[in-house]
């Protein structure tokens, strides 16, 4: 077996030669590593596909121009009527013009024509327009430079190794696949950033990263570091990392000048500050529109950017304290800070208020905030959804985040940042003018949405245009500038890339949906499933019910009606009700003898509170909150009756029944695949599939049994519980 | 600092200059390494303690003999009326004689004058006469060849460090504290035998455990070795090491030959087999009698010993599985082999059928074995009793299990070789027909009050002189030869051997126990206190009440009732009531919300009926069972009863708010003792205490929050549980 595999882009011998006439010749408007990528993916697909390997033929890109009237050939060209990244293909007279709004457009006009073809459509009388939806689709990797993978389920890294930086062929085919499904920024280290990685930022390691920045730039992706705030003492040689400090500042301006002398191409920094043990800002009292700014300051003479995470709670919680509540923890660090930050800052904010749960609200802040440029923060790495061993297609999940209204009514009823008590310091004296006021002109490569005039609030005619979460992130509901959508991306060296052969749908899924939020769930599995695994019509429907019942299941059979964390402590795989009950992480659910739940209500925590009107009503209020995040909101009895009409009890143990025979059923039905998958993926599936029916009945019989034996109330239908 | 602290050998100026006089000179009865260890060390304690440097004269030590009349003198000499190692010390005109039954013994005399000395008590009229209760008196070091130590909990290995067997200057150091309690065997590396450990019993290591061995040797110390089952394939290239195997036998017959021409005074081997992945004599469908006289014939023309650890049970058990018992399982893995064992083979069995539990009952192999070498195995590394950060001092402990009446009555109401199944196989054909045969002399050095014409079972006139455990392991009890007393040990690097400086006294203890089983705990840690702190009596008050309140106080907030097992799963540090009841070691507490306890009587697994039968049918009926083992042996509800006349959720209440309470007591009283203690001891001490202090309050919240919320019953003191 070759050391990587193609994933999604194996491609095959297509069942219609005759389109690869269309193959005779390809015309680029110029030479430039990215149209180069374009040109040869489009080839080397032709040569597979048709067994015809075109000629490229440069600077001839015009309308037809240069194919002299001949029928046959493919046009890449710039479009300057589409927006950023934009590509639009159309055919006449035997020639497929697709054209971009710059290189990376026609990269993913490429991409999107093999995606067609490949699915079986004709070239005649193609017709297609695309703009992404986000302007930044990155993907975070948490390799460390030790070569392992904080929560990595696939292997090593492929991106570093004892502390060095790999650039091989498998850069490239990983460039080459992010961005086939239109990624554009990846961000290659952990944010927690340690040792070596706090080197990453100098000298020492620049040669390699320029090649990969290189290699990365010929895929229409920017290279992002995650930083050390704490790299003025440990690179610096300072005393201090205080962001007020002079000669702080001096060192990010002087680190950054670095960078981009030697990554011009260089995207910015992500940073985990003051959280689980990571350095920040708080440590001198200073709040982290001060941290973020400081970094600010320094890119933005380059257009770089800073990612700065929401990841903030108190992670050394007394379980005895009842009051602390980390949901609200994010929302009372940055809602006060809201407008503070510069702008070419985003606030990167995971969908969820806890840590990639199976089932979490949407986080309030994501359109709680308003004048902060938001960037949603999810996970494939499948860290708490089965850990790439169980299926979990989590695209459903992530729909239902952008297309959660936030319930922004601005102006009304609310006025979060005058309601918001000033935890936060102030606007510090003799702080650069330019922290807290937006230029008028792009702050960096991703606010394309902006609306540069209106940066201070909101006024009355400024009614949004969509509280959806997809739209606040794409910079369309609010008139900051957009921010993005971000995974923590699932890959490592193992030659399939993600480990289990099917959690691919999910790095392919993420990629398409942050290029086009309106797909569909089933839209992108389909074409995932036809991509990877050919056009049979049965592994398609088999795979597409795994797929689209996987989530689903791993809900049935995990922590009950939004609750969450009965995971087992540190490596999180595998069930344990009270693995972090006692714990000091912040994650209770508070069982006894009579109910479980944990009270976020304004009577609890407050937690309810912190969304607007509408879904605040609707959560504080056990008899409105949803079913399937009731117990995130309230403590609730037993025998408390669901909107379903079950009991709680009964509900626990009825979706623990049904979850484990859910994944026993994947099993079966995948099982039926033998012989229709190449050997290889289905050995490495099933062996997998048999694990998860394993794991899924190890939850269900510790859920019910924890739960029978706590509430002593036995199953209406008698199951077995032990 | 110095690297190694003295313990309690750290003499002091003697309030008594006057005796000094007896330390003019020391006669000795002929040059030997271990004479020489005795009289360096009347040497070295006089100068200290008297500014005596006295001469040391040699072939001169009969009665009297060589003091020419003079008044002043110590004269060590041999008495063959004496039993081995025994020593006797009286004094008359102004000498002091010292008399042993062998080297061995005159070095046990020297400590015991030197202990008698520094207590306080003068030479004049000094009589004493002790015989090692035991003949084996042995350490177990669980050390790794890498230099960590499984269950360490005081530094590293002193014996290993970077797979290199140590032989230093703390090599002597340790030997000499060791041989000061009366220590006699040490084996130097950990049971579960790995990698380079495997290569101890080669030539790769003989040189380094040369020098160990002579120094060894010179206090009186047996070395032994930690043996894998599987050398024969990991060393010797056999494909295989089924103890039937000619090739197999020829390999450890070889290899003991050249591991006694390396090492003359070699002991043997310990093997932990067919246990928590140890390889052993199951994987060829052997029994355990097959696999230790296997390696008891290889050992036999040199005189060594193998001590087989009885540690074998199911860790792979399902936690729904309510059948399988753990408790049951090394009875049921031996009792049937019973008498099969050759004659230099010892099972070593630990005090309780589990692990180390603050509270077990006894193991029922003691004395439920009538015709098998018997050593009873307890561990002060504290691996499940506060890892030497909280103080508990086990001696009592140790106490209750060697005076635990067995109920041995044979003959008469029980038959246990008759009546036990057959699971192991039988004697196989063409074994060595020594195999299962007794030789009319002592099969090692260990055995020495065995009564070697009856060893195959007891007659008519054989009544046993006691059933106690005591007598059992002693040989006194049964014809069957000596066992001996084991102790996983509790030392490492640090600077004061224990890690906490009160974890000394389990050290001291445990070699003092194990050579004299009449001493009482509170006589060991008088002793103890004196020698190591001085006699200020407020000093000796303070340690003494908190040696003697911690190891009930631990029970006290630890798991309830005998039960056991709510710690932290792996490190097994601190609490969680449910971390491992939902795992594969076997070890439930079963709690529900009506009660809890794990049902071992003839209703339940069966347990209580391993026991004779008036411990039978006391375990067997919880109304007569002892309540600190109630839940151990039944599944009670929280309503029950105890004799104490509490139930059994307030005793959990109550017991836990006590023992966290005199945890925070042993800090405030230890507290007292700062200015009187060297500040170095003060400091480490109080650290630990104040985390005993922390930890206890933690295990009381946890245990009561946990009840209290599955019961729903309220403290009847409405004291605050969480």
């Amino acid at each position: 077996m070759e050391r990587y595999e193609q994933a999604w882009l194996n491609y095959r011998k297509s069942d219609f030669p005759e389109d690869g006439t269309y193959f005779s010749e390809i015309h680029i408007p110029e030479e430039s590593p990215c149209i180069r990528s374009a040109a040869e993916e489009l080839a080397a697909a032709s040569e597979i596909m048709y067994g015809v390997k075109p000629a490229c033929v440069c600077g001839t890109a015009g309308e037809g121009k240069g194919l002299d009237g001949k029928k046959g050939g493919i046009c890449l060209r710039y479009d300057s009527s589409l927006a950023k990244e934009g590509y639009r293909i159309d055919s006449a007279e035997g020639i497929i013009n697709i054209s971009g709004a710059d290189a990376g457009g026609i990269l993913y006009g490429v991409f999107a024509l093999l995606r067609e073809l490949r699915a079986g459509k004709r070239p005649c009388g193609l017709s297609l327009r695309k703009e992404p939806a986000n302007a930044l689709r990155m993907l975070n990797h948490w390799d460390n430079m030790d070569g392992s993978i904080e929560r990595g389920y696939s292997g090593k890294s492929f991106f570093f190794r004892n502390n060095e930086v790999l650039v091989d062929e498998r850069t490239k085919q990983y460039a080459r696949l992010a961005a086939s499904v239109g990624i554009n920024a990846v961000v290659i280290n952990n944010v927690n950033v340690k040792d070596s990685a706090t080197w990453l930022i100098t000298d020492r390691y620049f040669d390699r990263l320029q090649e990969m920045s290189r290699i990365f730039s010929a895929w229409n992706i920017r290279l992002f570091l995650s930083v050390n705030f704490a790299a003025p003492i440990e690179v610096g040689g300072l005393s201090t990392c205080d962001p007020l400090e002079p000669a702080v500042e001096k060192f990010w301006q002087e680190q950054c000048a670095r960078i981009y002398a030697a990554l011009p191409e260089f995207g910015g920094f992500l940073v985990k500050a003051d959280s689980e043990g990571r350095p920040g800002p708080f440590t001198y009292g200073r709040n982290h529109a001060e941290g973020a700014n400081l970094l600010a300051r320094a890119l933005k003479p380059f257009g770089g950017t800073v990612i700065w995470r929401c990841f903030v709670y108190n992670c050394t919680q007394d379980w005895r304290d009842r009051k602390t509540d980390r949901a609200r923890s994010a929302y009372d660090t940055y809602m006060p800070l809201d407008g503070q930050f510069d702008e070419n800052v985003i606030l990167q904010i995971k969908n969820g208020p806890m840590d990639f749960q199976v089932r979490e609200p949407v986080s309030p802040l994501l359109g709680g905030l308003t004048k902060t440029r938001q960037m949603l923060e999810v996970q494939i790495a499948q860290e708490y959804t089965g850990q790439q061993i169980h299926v979990c297609y989590l695209i459903p999940m992530f729909l239902e985040v952008l297309n959660f209204h936030t319930g922004i009514t601005l102006p009304g009823d609310r006025e979060p940042e005058g309601s918001m008590p000033e935890t936060g310091r102030g606007k510090p004296e003799g702080a650069d003018s330019s922290g807290n006021t937006r230029a008028s002109e792009e702050a960096d490569g991703y606010g394309n949405t902006v609306n540069p005039g209106q940066a201070d609030g909101l006024g009355a005619a400024d009614i949004p245009v969509s509280d959806c979460v997809k739209d606040i992130i794409a910079g369309k509901a609010l008139p900051c500038c957009a921010g993005g959508f971000a995974a923590v991306a699932n890959t490592g060296d193992d030659a399939n890339w993600t480990g289990h052969d099917l959690a691919a749908a999910n790095f392919y899924g993420f990629g398409r949906l942050a290029f086009d939020t309106e797909l569909t769930a089933e839209e992108i599995a389909k074409e995932w499933i036809r991509l990877t695994f050919g056009t049979d019509p049965e592994t398609e429907a088999v795979l597409m019910k795994i797929l689209m019942m996987s989530w689903p299941a791993y809900e049935h059979y995990n922590a009950p009606l939004g609750i969450g964390w009965m995971v087992n402590p540190n490596h999180h795989y595998g069930p344990n009700v009270d693995g972090y009950e006692y714990d000091r992480w912040g994650t209770y659910h508070r069982s006894d003898c009579k109910g479980l739940g944990v009270d976020r209500s304004d009577a609890g925590t407050g937690f309810a509170g912190c969304y607007h009107a509408a879904n605040h009503a609707l959560y504080n209020d056990p008899r409105t909150c949803p079913d399937e995040l009731c117990l995130f909101f309230h403590h609730l009895p037993y025998v408390w009756k669901l909107k379903s009409g079950k009991t709680v009890i009964q509900h626990i143990y009825d979706t623990h029944f049904q979850g484990a025979e859910e994944a026993a059923e994947m099993e079966r039905l995948f099982a039926g695949l033998k012989g229709k998958l190449p050997d290889a993926v289905y050995e490495r599936c099933i062996a997998r599939f048999h694990l998860q029916t394993e794991s899924a009945r190890e939850w269900r019989d510790r859920i019910n049994t924890y739960y029978f034996r706590m509430s002593g109330i036995p199953d209406a239908q008698g199951r077995e519980i032990f």
